[in-house]
Order: C-alpha cells, then sequence, then structure tokens
C-alpha cells in the first residue's frame, strides 16, 4: 500500500518514519526535494496547488493524506475524488478560517472565546466595544505559529491593528484575550470503521506564538472527559477519519477551544516515545483501515521543540533517557528544526530532567 | 552526514530508520531497488562487488557500514581506504571464515567447541576420531541459518557428509555437537572514541537452523559478565567500531562461542523497544563517533521472527502491546519477512504474550 502525503515537512517525515514497520511505502509532494520528508521517502516536485503533480500523486498513491494545513482545498478537491483522502476535505476546509471553525465549535455546543467576523474598520470597532479588550486581531486564514495577529490592550489600538493587518487584504476576526491559566490539547484518531482512540490531554507552553514545550499525561479527569466529548462531536460531525486535533485554553475549570488542527499536531509529538503508539502511527492505520493502537501513555512525557537553532546533537545525545528528533532542516529563524522527548518514571523526575533540556533550547 | 550500507536488506532498512531521527542520510547498494532497505532510503543499484558502484557510494558517503556479512572483502578493500569503514575489514574477513574465527577465538582465551579443518575425506575421518560424534560437517564460508551444514550421527555418516558438501568444491570444518541447554547471544557497541556499550544478554530458541524466537534480559550475572570479558577481547582485538554480536551455547554453565557476527543481529531486534536505545541506532552512533546511548532494557522482551509466511496484519495490530515490524519483501520460503516485539512488565507476562505471538506464526 502506497500512501501520498501533500507537504513534505517534519510531519510527513515522522509519518513516514512511522508508517515503515507496517511495510507501507510512502510518496510524498512537495515544492523542494531536499525538505525534511523528501529526506527519508520518495517525493514528487510540485507546489501544493499542482495539478498535474496533483494527480501524479493520486496516480501513484491508494490513500491521501497532507501535513500542512494550507493546501489549497480548491485544489485537492479533483484528487479527493479520484482517491480516498483523508482527513476529509470539509474539516480541512473549516480548519483554514477560524471563524468558520469557530462557528462550527459554537454549533457543536463546545464553549469558544467570544468572537466577530471583521471586514471593515467598523466591524473592529463594534467588536471591541461587543467583547472589549484587551483582544486579538487576527486573519481568518493562513495563520499559523503566532503569524498574522495584532493584540489590543486598549481601545486606542483598534486603528492600529486595522491598519496593520487590513493591509493584507484578507478577512479578519477579532477573539476576545483569553487570561487562561493553561493551554492543554486534545489529540484523538477515528479510522474509516469509524472506532476512536484518544490519547492523554497535553499540557502546551508557547513562546512568541510558538510551541516551545509539552507535558503529558495532563491528568484531569473531569477536562479529559470533557476533550474528549468535544473531540468526538467533530469527528462525527465530519465522519472523519484520521488523527484530529483540538487546542484549548483552561479558565476557570473550563474548557474554550481555540483552534482545530485535522493533522498530527507537535503537542503529540510525545506520543512517539510517550504513549503506546504514537500520533503518526495512529494517523497512518486511521488512513489505512487498520485498527487504532492504544494511546495509553507509557510514563510522564515531556517534549521540547528547538526552534530556529539547534543544539549539538553530542550534548543530547548525551542526556540520559532524552529521544532526539531532528528535521533535516536548515537552520532559519522561528523554524521548528527538532525536538527531544523525555520519558520518565514520576511527573517531578520528568519535570527535573525537562528543565536541563530547557537550557538547551536558546530560542 | 551521510552513511553508505553496503546491502540493503532488512538490516539496513532498520538501520536507516534509527538514524533518520538522528538527521542522518543514507545511501544504500544493492542489485534490488525494490529490496527492503531501499524501499526507505537512496540507493544505487549494484553486487556488492561492483567496482563502479562501490566508488559511487565512497564519492556520496561520509562513512561506510554493511548489512551483509558475505561482503566481499577484496572489493571493500579499496572504498576502505577512501572512507571510513566500519566496522574493520579485518573482523568482516575473520568472521566469514569459521575457521579463522574459531581459532581466534581460541588464540582470545574464548572457549569454543573442539573443532577441525576438513580439506579431504581423511581430514574428516581424523577429525571424527579426534572429536568423535555427534558433530557437524560445515562449509568454513559462505553458511547461514543452517545453510551448507551436514550433521553426522554415527561414524557411518561421514562418506555421506563427504559426498554432499565436499562438492562445493570449498574448505570445511568439522565441529563437536553441543548438547546446549541454552544458545544466547552478546550484542554491544564499541564507538570511534573506544566507548563500549553492551546490552543484557539474550536468549535464542531456533528452529531449521534459523532464528525463531528469542528472549531478553537473559538475566544471569555470571554469564552475563564472562560474555561481555568475551566480546571485550574481541573489540580490542580488532580495534572494532560498530555492534558486534557473538553468539554462544550454554553447557555446564559455561559459554562455548559458536561463531560471531560483525553487526547488528536478528536476536537484538527486541532493542528497538526493549531497550534505551535500539542495535540500530547504536551501530549508528559508534560509526559516525556520536556517544553511544544506553543499552539498559525497559522491561521483559520477546522477539519473534517471521518467516516463509507473514500474518495478517491486522491481527498483529489488534494484539495489545505488540509492535509489527514489516520488512517489505516478497514472501519466500524459508526467507525472514518481519518480526513482532512484546515488551512486558514481567517475565510470565511476556512469556504469556509470545506464547500468543507463536501461533502467528506459521515456520
Amino acid at each position: 500500500m502506497n500512501i501520498g502525503i501533500i507537504g513534505a515537512g517534519q510531519l510527513g517525515r515522522m509519518m513516514a518514519l512511522s508508517g515503515y514497520p507496517l511495510g507501507l511505502r510512502f510518496t510524498l509532494l512537495d515544492p523542494n526535494l531536499d525538505s525534511s520528508g523528501a529526506q527519508v521517502s520518495d517525493c514528487i516536485q510540485g507546489e501544493y496547488d499542482d495539478a498535474t503533480a496533483l494527480q501524479m500523486l493520486a496516480a501513484k498513491t491508494d490513500v491521501i493524506t497532507f501535513d500542512v494545513e494550507n493546501v489549497p482545498v480548491e485544489a485537492v478537491m479533483p484528487i479527493a475524488q479520484l482517491k480516498p483522502f483523508y482527513p476529509p476535505v470539509n474539516a480541512l476546509a473549516a480548519s483554514q478560517d477560524r471563524l468558520v471553525e469557530k462557528t462550527l465549535f459554537r454549533k457543536l455546543g463546545i464553549a469558544t472565546p467570544e468572537f466577530r467576523a471583521v471586514d471593515s474598520l467598523l466591524d473592529l470597532q463594534q467588536a471591541v466595544k461587543d467583547i472589549g479588550v484587551p483582544g486579538i486581531l487576527k486573519t481568518r486564514r493562513l495563520g499559523y505559529d503566532g503569524k498574522g495577529q495584532y493584540r489590543l490592550k486598549n481601545q486606542r489600538d483598534i486603528e492600529a491593528a486595522w491598519n496593520a493587518l487590513s493591509s493584507l487584504g484578507i478577512a479578519l476576526i477579532y477573539e476576545a484575550f483569553v487570561p487562561f491559566t493553561r493551554e492543554v490539547s486534545i489529540i484523538g484518531a477515528r479510522n474509516i470503521k469509524g472506532e476512536i482512540a484518544i490519547y492523554p490531554l497535553t499540557a502546551n507552553v508557547h513562546q512568541h506564538g510558538i510551541l516551545h514545550y509539552s507535558v503529558a499525561p495532563y491528568r484531569h479527569m473531569s477536562l479529559q472527559k470533557l476533550a474528549e466529548t468535544y473531540l468526538k462531536r467533530v469527528m462525527k460531525h465530519f465522519n472523519y477519519v484520521g488523527v484530529l486535533t483540538i487546542e484549548f485554553f483552561v479558565l476557570n475549570g473550563k474548557l474554550l477551544a481555540n483552534e482545530m488542527a485535522p493533522r498530527v499536531h507537535n503537542s503529540g509529538h510525545w506520543t512517539i516515545e510517550g504513549a503506546e503508539t504514537s500520533q503518526f502511527e495512529n494517523h497512518i492505520r486511521a488512513i489505512c483501515g487498520l485498527p487504532l493502537g492504544s494511546t495509553a501513555a507509557r510514563g510522564y512525557a515531556g517534549m521540547l521543540n528547538f526552534i530556529g537553532i539547534l543544539p549539538e546533537c553530542e550534548l543530547i545525545l548525551k542526556s540520559p533517557g532524552v529521544r532526539f528528533h531532528h528535521y533535516g532542516k536548515e537552520a532559519r529563524p522561528a523554524r521548528k528544526l527538532g525536538h527531544a522527548t523525555i520519558v520518565a518514571s514520576s511527573a517531578s523526575k520528568r519535570d527535573h530532567a525537562l528543565k536541563k533540556l530547557l537550557k538547551y533550547s536558546l530560542s
């Protein structure tokens, strides 16, 4: 069985590496033949919206998935009719627009921060009036890792925010700033038969809008249950196949959905060593119609991103119990270049080891 | 860093898969571009003794290793002078000849079964006279997985044995049959700096001359210590770099060395999930001059080979705690097609799970 992946970043790379032991083959599609994923797999060179390249991918493969969220929906529609395409295009489309996504969350009874569509300065003024400050003006589309955002601390910021983002010429959304006590994510897989397997909650710490480190399991029985309920609602809505992630703010013991990602997620990288089956393998199993693997945690995991700069490989490899993941990418500021994971027998041992690791992460 | 591997079988495949997370690249050399290793890596098409292909491999890579023991020593000599070549060619040469190998063991004070070189029927008659029966007449070279062997139960088998093997036209060796209570293997790595890391002993069960299953750790403090001493002697002798394996018979509480393999070994496949660092990763670390990873066991591991026939992937994936390794090879009788590993929290749980797994192995 040959699996096509649109995008050959580190997620595509880790998907391929997780699928090889199952005897599966991979063909990736990426503009860059030396990209992270292309280093470990066959790769067709092409832009994500290159119809000819996408047709080639469909012709070579039995099932198609993606490792980037910004795959143009219109471009993949034709191949999604040729070959099984998972996660479903509808879920991909919804995840690409913060307004559509949050409106859906609300429709499904999933709490979110307050938000308003913003298409004009007047809209923004009204939104700030309704929701108040602080708040964040965001592009509805193509934002990730904190890009395309402007934070409003008070009413006087309205014009500056409008000027900063309206020039991009794309629709905007204004969201209430949530003074959260914690950010968590729920990650689960649903396979073709409708079987579902959900990982324990992960607690995430961001820096400059990019995930810095995660710890898991974040044990909180009622939040776990609530997050699972929310995740299943979204899965059911889309007749979802593959791994799905929802990020939440925790506020006053409640979950507010921030966004969803119709794919494996950075906050789930700990599952490679820290869970019985990794998110990557479960995504692949799900889209291939295979039984899902156990999502049980093996211990107490911590995952640290290396952003913009990688530590000396030797330093990490010498650290007891630390597993290194180098993505084979060239260093660039704010670029995710690799990560390290530790799995310990207790939360305190994990935290101790993570603290030591943090010094190697200079971001 | 690009690592060249001569041979692209399942060992090369698993070496590449273990090295990718360290950001390393691989180029394999194999006659078959659809071989197990070539499915997950760049591969140059060529026979193992194709001088042009070997030169291409050397030109593309920074360090060279091999996944097959039968690499012709004369063919690799030239590239071993161009690029770092590990394990050392001397160790490779010794491992290819049972007489040289066993003579070396004796010289290093490592006990072996009784043996005699056999180059004529007369030699064989004398050998049987000296050592007695039962015994095994073997080809000195190119034997693996029980091929090229003839077992002598009594003196009357001498002529039949001679007729069966002398026709191959290669030198022979007669070895005493060892009524062993157990077969074990010791696997360790030595890196460029001379640092050594050794795994716990593995106990092995063969069927028709091919490894059927292994369990580890085989806990026996005095045998562990003895095996480590023997392994270090061989490593020191060759100024060894890479993973080295020695297989022993256990007889009356002593170790008799049967053979060595200058490479990762089938009996070490359990280390992928069952040890802190796999034998594959430690081999790669060793030859790249990186620090070796911990060889500590994570629990009680069992590894089962699938020979000639693979069970349905679904069946294995449904078995709790079982990890599947499919080599992507076409089924052929007596061919190693994959393996499964379980890691349990106790030896009895491991044995129970292994027993269940054994029914999927129809060899």
